[in-house]
């Protein structure tokens, strides 16, 4: 049988919601998402290192709702809460836009990129919701290339179930990974992470001389 | 088998939503449901007829996007948009908050009577989602006893849903209900409806001898 949401086959006994269920909650989502980001909006957020940046509206009741450290910065009347203005550094205008349009919808296109910036802002701001959505697609997307950098992240952002899933793929394909491109760039460009990582590898049983 | 929301059992070929989906769409009305109405409000609702009435805060945003009446309130700058305090008659208090935070968390808990009030407010307001919600209440809860105010009301508002399912359950209990106390009321309170009723049962094949 084929779940209707996310079109995977599932056993029986696995099912567990009916049509007409599925059909309401999918009708409060929508209800509950219609609210617009720029209606009758309080608060404008900048992506203030994105020099193509305009701004975000968004309003201080929905932004304090799903984030504890919106919350603390608009509760403690910080600098923030009193111009009404929000710079938001290292990150893009498309990934600010995106990030502001999941906490009014809860709903975001992905990709493997697009997936790591949300997943780092969903980090910072800590937005649960978002971040078990990108953690779920970005162990769903793991494959032999992407491992090392997807590893990387989710150890800087100590990610468990990333890491966990990424150590599995990086040890069923090390040795056509040692010569690859992205372990050279990585070598270079981050080399604490990787050496934390053979240490973690030698730590859990999985002996590999250091290249 | 039983689904997990409403309890009700279901054939396995009603069922089409996995676990996984259900449990996600489920997070995503909690997370979108979280905004609270007092969190950095810009417009307060009152009960005008009610002495018990307190303000029940809001924000535009939401009420702008859940009823097209607000809509047509906020962006044509009438009166309650501009002193930010709109006036509701004709309703309780506790109604009224009721509704506000359907508005908020497509969330209510019934009953027979509540289930009217919020139909009438959902009606005014076109707020069509708690509609269908208060509609569904309303004929899965119907019997003899509450068929002919339940008609009324739906007559008033012209719910053609509600009044066939009411129209079923009268005409099987015609004898009852012209000899109970709440056809007597109906009789005095709301003739034109009880007369409507009548002419639109003739129309329909059904024959009574008017009382």
């Amino acid at each position: 049988m084929r779940c209707k949401s996310c079109e995977s086959c599932f056993q029986d006994y696995y099912a567990d919601t009916c049509k007409q269920c599925h059909e309401h909650h999918k009708a409060k989502v929508a209800f509950l998402g219609a609210t617009h980001p720029a209606s009758f909006s309080d608060v404008v957020l900048f992506a203030s290192d994105d020099e193509a940046s305009g701004p975000v509206p968004a309003h201080k009741a929905v932004l304090v709702s799903r984030s504890p450290v919106f919350r603390a910065m608009f509760e403690n009347e910080m600098e923030e809460s009193l111009s009404g203005t929000i710079k938001i550094g290292e990150v893009s205008n498309r990934t600010l836009g995106a990030f502001v349009n999941y906490l009014y919808t809860a709903e975001v296109r992905l990709d493997q990129q697009f997936s790591c910036f949300l997943f780092v802002m969903a980090e910072k701001y800590q937005v649960q919701h978002l971040k078990d959505y990108c953690q779920k697609f970005l162990v769903a997307n793991l494959n032999w290339d992407n491992s090392l950098s997807t590893y990387t992240l989710a150890h800087r952002h100590n990610a468990k179930q990333i890491i966990d899933a990424a150590l599995i793929v990086i040890t069923d394909n090390m040795d056509k990974l040692t010569s690859g491109k992205e372990y050279a760039k990585l070598k270079e460009k981050d080399p604490l992470s990787l050496q934390t990582f053979f240490i973690f590898l030698c730590a859990h049983g999985f002996f590999y001389v250091l290249q």
